[in-house]
C-alpha cells in the first residue's frame, strides 16, 4: 500500500487507500495490464536497456502471473500496476526495480484499456453477427406472416414478420460498420511508450511495442496518448445508442406479448411469474434490455460528465470512468445474446396476426393509392373522402368501408374488395425495402452477403490479436 | 390547423395544436424539406404518376417557396409540411392534392433531416479542419516555447507548446476520420419512398429519388427509413463526445488564464469585466466552452432517454429530437469557431512559461533515467532516492536536489545540471509523440498531409451536394 | 456592447459577443431584474447613499421600463443588467452612475433568478392543484368502472378508475408538499446585497432588501449567495422527476388509446390524424408528455454537468444553465395543463373494461386468498394449485379454472363463480388504498381535504408575492 | 430457481435466470427485507390468519436469518424473496407456504427499499452533520485568515477562511433541511400491505404493518405503493445535485494545491505520488470526489431513464434502478467522510494568501466604493476612473494605482493606502453574509445552534427506527 509512495509522502490511511484504489475495477484488465507489462519488459530487455538475465526472469514471472493473477489482488495496493510491482518485488528482490524503467501507470493503463475495449468490442459485435444471422434465418420462415405495423402505437400498414425482422438486422447491420471504422479511426492505436505525459528519455521504439500488442497504429502525441479518454466517450456513446436501439425491440415484444395484443408466444424461460398471482407470465427479459437502455443512458453519462472540464492530461477522475464503460459494453453484449435466444425461441401467432390483419384497416392507404392512380383523382381527394367516410360510418372496418365506397363511387365492390386483401396489398408494393416477400428475400440474400463479410472482417480482428506476440 | 385533421377528427384546440407541433423548429430544416418535396414531385412527373403540368406548376411555387419560406409560418398548422400542402393549395387550388401521392411526413421529415444532418455535419468537419490548420500552424512557431505540463494539475514533465497544440490537433483529426465514416456508414442514405412506415403502393424508384437529392445510399428497410432515429443517435453521441473533449481544452486556458498561473495572454476580445470590480479580466468565452461540454451531454441524454423504449415506427416523440440534435451540432460548430478564433489571437507568456519549466521539477524524471541507465541502477531505486532526498530536505527545487545527489552519489554537479535543463532533457526524448522540436516538426508535417487529405474530401463532399439536382 | 468594458479592455468583436451574451434567455427574466434593480435603487435612496431626486429618476424610468421591456432588447449588450444600464444611461446622463453603487450583476442575477424560480414553481404547483382537483372530481364518477390493472403490463388485478386516478392524485400530491418544502428551505430566500462574491463596504441591509422583494429569508453567505445553483439543480432535480412520472401516465393512456385494448376515447382535439393514412388517430399530446420525461431528464443533466466541478464563486458556465431551469420548468408545468384537459374530457370505455375484467383472471388471486383463509390450505399449494391448473388446461379463462377447481376440490361451483366477480372482490378488499369504492371514496374525501390545504398554501404565496413593495 | 415459476412455466435456464435476477443487489437490502417479513409473519399471526404456532416458527427461523443472511446467497433463486421461501420451506417443510398469504414481493421490496432508503439517507444526513462540525470548528480557527476569492476564477475580492468554510457549512445546512423534510414528505411512509398492485382480500391493517416498522405514514393508493418510485426519483435527484455541489469544492482543493497558487497543504495522507515522476504529490482524493460529481449524474440518468415511460404498476424495469440508488446514497456518503477527514486536516497557508492578498487588486472595488460615497461621484464614473488607470498604467499593481489616483485626483495617498489594507476592507464590510470577522464568527454562532437542532432531529430518527419492534 505504502509502497509507491512511503519515500516522499509516507504512510496512508486504509480508508483513504480503499477510497482512491482501482483494485476492484483493475480485476477486469487485470490481463491486458500484465500482456502490456510483458511487452514493455521484453522491448527493455532486446532493447539492451535492461539486464538481459533480469528481464528473462521477470518475464517468467509475469507469463506465471497472467495464468493466474488473483494473488495480487490480495495485496494491499492503490491499483494493480502497484500490486504488479509488489509482486515483482518479491518474487526478485531489488532487481525487480528494472521493470519500470520508462514506464508511467498512465500510459500503461490507458494500452491496457484499448487492448481490452478492442476485444470487448470485438466480442460485443461477434455476438451482433450472430443475432443478426438468426434474425436472417428467421426472416427467411416469415415472409408471408403478416404483421400489423403501427405508428404512433396505432395501426399504420399491413407488414410481415420478415419485414419486421429485417429491420432489426439492418439497424445492426449499420452498427456493425461505424464499430469496425471506430476500431480502425480510434481504439486500435497504441498509446505505449509516451511515458506520464510528455515521453520518456528512454529509447523506447513505440512502433515496435505497439507491433509486440498486435496494435495497428499509434496514438502520436503523448499528451493525448496518456491523458485524453475520447476513445472512451466514443465508444460509450456507440454502445448506448445501440443499447437505446434495443430498448425499443424489446418494447415492441412487451406489448405483443400481452393479451390484449396477443402476438408471440415468447419462449417460456424469457418469463417469469408471480409469488402472488398464480396467473402471470411477465416478460421480465425484455424488461430488463428495456430499462438497460436507459441504464446506459447513465452509464454513459457518468462518463461523459466525469470527462468534462477535466485538465488535459492524466487525472484520477479518468480512472473512475472505465468501470462505466467496461459495464456498458459486457451488459449491452449480454442483452444481444438475450434477444437472440428470445428471437430464436419466440412464435409468432399467425392466427392472430392474420386476424388482426383483417380486421383494421391497414390497407386502407394503399386503397386510397389505388383509387388516386387508377381514377385519376388527386390524393388529398381520396384522403380525405375516406377519412370522412370513416367518421360518417363510425366505424374504421375496412369491409364497410368498401360497401359505402363502391355504392358511392360506382366502383365495383369486387375489385375493391380485392385491393385490400393484405396479401395482394404485399405484392403490390413495389418500392425497395417494403415488406413485399419478393423484395423481402431478395434483401435477406443481399443482408446475407454483408453478414458472410462482416464475419470475414471479425475473424480477421480475432486472428491479428490472437497471434503469437 | 384543421388541413389534415378535418375530415376525421374536426377542429383541435390553439392550445393542443401548439403543445404538439414542431413549427418552430422546423423553421431549421424547412429547406430541407421543401428540397425533398421537389424531387417527390419531380419524380412523381417524371414517372408520369401525376399530371405532367400539374407537377410543373407545383416545382414552380416550390422553387420559389425555397427562396423564401417565411411565408409558410404565418400559417397555422401542426408542422411544416402541412403548412407547405396549405401553401401549395392556395397556389393550385385543388390541383395541389396530385402532390401528396406515396408521400407520408414519416418518410419527408427523416430525408429532411438526414439532409440537414449531413449538411450541418460536414459544416462542423470544415470548421475542425480550420481549426487543425490554425493549431498547425501556431505549433510549428512554438517548437521551443517551453511548456510544464501537468498530471493531476501538479508539474509533471517539461514539454512545449507546440506539443499542446498538437495534441489537440492530433484529437481532431480522429474525430474526422469518424465523422467521415458516420456520414458513410449511416447518414448519407435516403429514407425518401418508405411510406408512413411499410412503402407503398406507388411505384416510386426510390434509388432515382435517393440520386435527386445526391445521397450515395439507401436505407432500405421501410421501418428502419421511416422510424429509426438511430443516426441522430450517433451523431449526437459523437458530436457531444467532441464537446467534452473541447471542455478540457477551454478548462485548461482558464486556469492558465490566472494570475497565478499566468502563462498565457488571451485575445483581449475573449475577456470580459465587471461592472463592480474595475480590474477583472474574465475569460467568459472559454467559460461558455467548458460550460457547453456539460450542455451538450444534456442534449443528448435528452435524445437518447426521449427515444429509449419508443415503440417501433414512427411516434412524435422523435419529433421533439431534432432540436436537440441541431442544437448540438451549430453550437459545437460555433464553439469550434470561437476557439480558432481563441487559438489565433493567444499570446503565450515566454518568459513565465520558461520561468516555470526551471522553477519546478519538471525535468527530474529524465534525471533518474538517465541516472538509471547511465549508472546502472535499477529505476526503482534510483526513483525512490530522489523521492525520500526531497522529502529529506524539503524541497522540489531541482538545482538544490542536483547538489545533493552530486555530493551523495558521487557525480560531477555540472553533469548533473546539464542533465535536467530543460532543453536538454526535450533533445533527449527520442520517443515518438514527445515534445522533441524535431519530432514535433517531423509530426506537423505528416499531420499537414493528413489534413490536406482531409481538405480534399470535404471539397468533395460539398460538390457533391451542391451539383445540380 | 462596450459599455462596460470600454475602460478596461476596449471593443469586443460581434460573434464573441453573441457567443457570450444571455440577451435571448434573459428576456424571461427581465420583468425580474428589473424589480430586483429598484428594490436596490429604493434602498440605496432611503438609506441616502445616492442624491434623493437622482434615485427618484431612476425609480420612474424603471418602473415605465417594467411595463415595456422591449426596448432593452435592441441595445447590444453583454445581458440584461448591461442594458438596463445602458438604458439608464440614455435616458439620465452621467446620473445614472450612481445606480451600480454595492450592485454586481451576480447577486442581482442570483436574485432575480430566484424570484422568477419562485413565481414559476408556486404557477407550476397551482397547475399541479388544479389537476388533482379534476382527478379527484373525474375519480368521483368512477368508483365502480371495472379497470384491470397490469404489472408487467401483464393483467394483474381488478381494480377501478377511480383508483387508478387517486394513485395519480396522491402522487401528485406528495410532490406538492416537496416543492412547498423546497421552496421554504432553498428558494424563497435573498442573496441581495451579496456583492461579487464577498460582500461590499456599501452599507446596504439586506433583510431589507429581502423585505422589499417578499423574500421570507436570506442566503447569509455572500459566497453561497452569489456564486451556488443549488436551488437550481435542486428544483431541476424535482421538475425532472415529475416530468418522468407524468411519462409513465402518458404511456398507459397511450397503450389503452391502440384498438387492441380500447380501454378509453381520448378527447378528439388530442388526437392527431397522418397525411398518408385516412384512418390514423394518433395520441399526440400524450406522446409529447411521453417525450417530455426524457428531454426533462435531458435539461437536468445539462445543469448538473455544467456545474460539476465548476470552481466555487461566479462563473459564466452559471449564466448558460438558466435557460435549462426555465424551460423545464414551463414545459412541466404546460404538460400538467395538456394532462388536465385530457383527463377532463377522456371517456373510459365501461362496456370494454368490464369485458375484459370478465375475460382476463383478474381475480384468481382473491379466490387462491379466500381458498387459503376458508380451507385452511397454506397459500402456497393453493397457489400451486391454480398455476398447475391453467398450465394443464391450457387456458386462463376463470369460469373453466373455477369448473375444474370445483369438481377436484369438491368446492360448489357457485361459491366459487362467486367469489370471482370482479365486483364481489372489490367490495372484500379491505386494505387501505385498495380500490374497494368505499374505501377509495374515503380517500377522496381525505385527499380533497388536503388539497383545500393546499389551495390555501398556494394563494398564501401568491399574496405574499402580489403585495405592495 | 424454478421454485416460483415451476407449476405455471417449468424450468428456466441459467443464462436467463442470472439475466434477470436481482440477487446482487439485494445483499444490500437483505437485512431489511427479512425484518419486513418478519412485520408480515407477526402480523398474519396476531390476526389470526396463519396457525399461530406456525408463524412463531416462521419467526424464529426469520430472526435466526437476520443474524446470517449468506445463506440466503448460495441458494438459486431470481431474488431474495424466492431464496427466503426456499429457506423457510427447508426449515418448516410445506407449513413454510402459509407465509406468503397477502403478500407480494412488489409491496414487500418497495418496502424494504423505503426502509433502507431511509436509513442510509439518516446516516448520510449523519455524516453532513458531522462536517458542518468540523466546518465551523475549523472557521472559528481562520476568522482572519486571508483568502483571494475569485469568481472565474479571477481574482476578485478579499476573504476569509472562515467565510469560505462557512458557506460549505451553509449549503450543507440547506440540503439537511430538505433531506429532513423529504424523509418526512415521502420516504418515510409504508407500502406494505399493498399487495401486487390492488391489495389483497386478506384482511391486512396496514396502519399496523407500518408501526411496526416504525414508519410515520402511509402510500395509501396500493398502486402508488408497488409501482412507483417516485421516492427515489427524489432521493437520487437530490443526493447528486449534492454530488455535484461538492464537486466544486474539490475542484477549489484541486487548484489550491497546485504550485502556482499554493494556498494550502493537504494532509499527506490525501496525496498519491508517481511511479515514474519522484516529485510528484497528486491530491488524489478531491479528483475522485470531483469525478463523483459526474458519476453521479450517471446514476441518476440512469434511474430517470429507466423510469420514463414504463407503464404503471411494477415492471422489472424498476428493479434494475435499486443499485444506482444505493451506489448513489453510500458513495456521496463516503464522499462526505472523506472531505471530512480533508478539512480536518487541511493547513491553509497564511503567509502565502496573505502575499496573493496584498498583491492582486482584491480591494479595488472597496476603493472604488470609498471614492463614490466619500467623494461624492456616481460609482460608474469611478469604476471606469481605474478602470482607464489600469490599462493606461498596464498594471493592476494596487499600490501603484493608489499613487496615480492619488496624484491625479488630489486625495492623500495614505488615506488611499489605508483604504485598500485588506484587514481594513474586511472590517468595512457591513452586510450580513460578507466575510467581516465579527459578521462571520456572528455567524457561526448561528449556525452551530441551527446544527445542534439538526442533531437533535437526526437523533430522534436514528432512535425512532431503533426502538422494539
Amino acid at each position: 500500500m505504502t509502497f509507491y509512495r512511503e519515500a516522499l509522502l509516507g504512510e496512508s490511511k486504509d480508508r483513504i487507500v480503499s477510497f482512491i484504489s482501482s483494485m476492484d475495477e483493475d480485476r477486469l484488465i487485470v490481463k491486458e495490464v500484465i500482456e502490456v507489462l510483458i511487452a514493455h519488459v521484453d522491448h527493455l530487455r532486446s532493447k539492451g536497456l535492461i539486464p538481459y538475465e533480469v528481464g528473462g526472469r521477470a518475464l517468467e514471472v509475469l507469463k506465471e502471473l497472467l495464468k493466474n493473477s488473483d494473488e495480487l489482488f490480495k495485496l494491499k495496493a492503490e491499483d494493480v500496476h502497484e500490486a504488479i510491482e509488489i509482486y515483482l518485488t518479491n518474487a526478485l528482490g531489488v532487481d525487480a526495480g528494472w521493470i519500470p524503467l520508462g514506464r508511467s501507470r498512465n500510459d500503461h493503463v490507458a494500452t491496457a484499456l484499448r487492448l481490452k475495449t478492442k476485444r470487448l468490442l470485438v466480442e460485443l459485435v461477434g455476438e451482433a453477427l450472430k443475432l443478426r444471422e438468426v434474425l436472417l434465418k428467421k426472416a427467411r420462415n416469415h415472409l408471408n406472416t403478416l404483421l400489423p405495423l403501427t405508428t404512433h402505437l396505432q395501426v399504420a400498414q399491413i407488414s410481415t414478420v420478415a419485414h419486421y425482422l429485417t429491420y432489426i438486422e439492418e439497424m445492426l447491420s449499420n452498427y456493425t460498420s461505424i464499430f469496425y471504422h471506430v476500431l480502425e479511426d480510434l481504439i486500435d492505436k497504441s498509446p505505449l511508450g509516451a511515458g506520464a505525459v510528455a515521453g520518456t528519455t528512454v529509447p523506447l521504439d513505440r512502433s515496435e511495442l505497439a507491433r509486440l500488442l498486435k496494435f495497428k497504429g499509434l496514438v502520436n502525441n503523448t499528451l493525448l496518448a496518456t491523458g485524453s479518454r475520447d476513445f472512451i466517450c466514443v465508444v460509450a456513446s456507440l454502445i448506448a445508442s445501440l443499447a437505446v436501439s434495443i430498448s425499443r425491440i424489446a418494447e415492441d415484444f412487451i406489448i405483443w406479448t400481452t393479451p390484449q395484443f396477443n402476438y408471440i408466444e415468447p419462449p417460456l424461460h424469457h418469463l417469469a411469474t408471480s409469488s402472488m398471482m398464480p396467473h402471470k407470465k411477465n416478460l421480465v427479459t425484455m424488461e430488463v434490455i428495456r430499462a438497460w437502455g436507459g441504464e446506459a443512458i447513465g452509464h454513459l453519462t457518468a462518463i461523459l460528465s466525469a470527462v468534462k472540464a477535466v485538465p488535459s492530461g492524466y487525472n484520477l477522475d479518468l480512472q473512475e470512468i472505465t468501470k462505466h464503460l467496461l459495464k456498458l459494453i459486457t451488459n449491452t453484449l449480454e442483452a444481444l445474446t438475450i434477444l437472440r435466444d428470445f428471437i430464436e425461441g419466440v412464435e409468432f401467432k399467425e392466427e392472430v396476426l392474420r386476424g388482426d390483419a383483417y380486421k383494421y384497416p391497414l390497407t386502407i392507404t394503399d386503397l386510397a393509392e389505388f383509387l388516386s392512380i387508377k381514377y385519376g383523382k388527386p390524393y388529398r381527394e381520396v384522403h380525405k373522402v375516406l377519412a370522412s367516410l370513416m367518421r360518417e360510418l363510425s366505424t374504421s372496418d375496412i369491409s364497410k368501408i368498401c360497401e359505402a365506397l363502391s355504392s358511392r363511387l360506382g366502383i365495383s365492390l369486387e375489385e375493391l374488395r380485392s385491393i385490400v386483401i393484405p396479401e395482394n396489398v404485399l405484392n403490390a408494393r413495389k418500392v425497395l425495402g417494403s415488406p413485399n416477400p419478393e423484395l423481402v428475400l431478395k434483401m435477406i440474400e443481399d443482408s446475407e452477403r454483408t453478414l458472410s463479410n462482416d464475419y470475414s472482417i471479425y475473424e480477421a480482428l480475432i486472428n491479428a490479436d490472437a497471434g503469437p506476440q
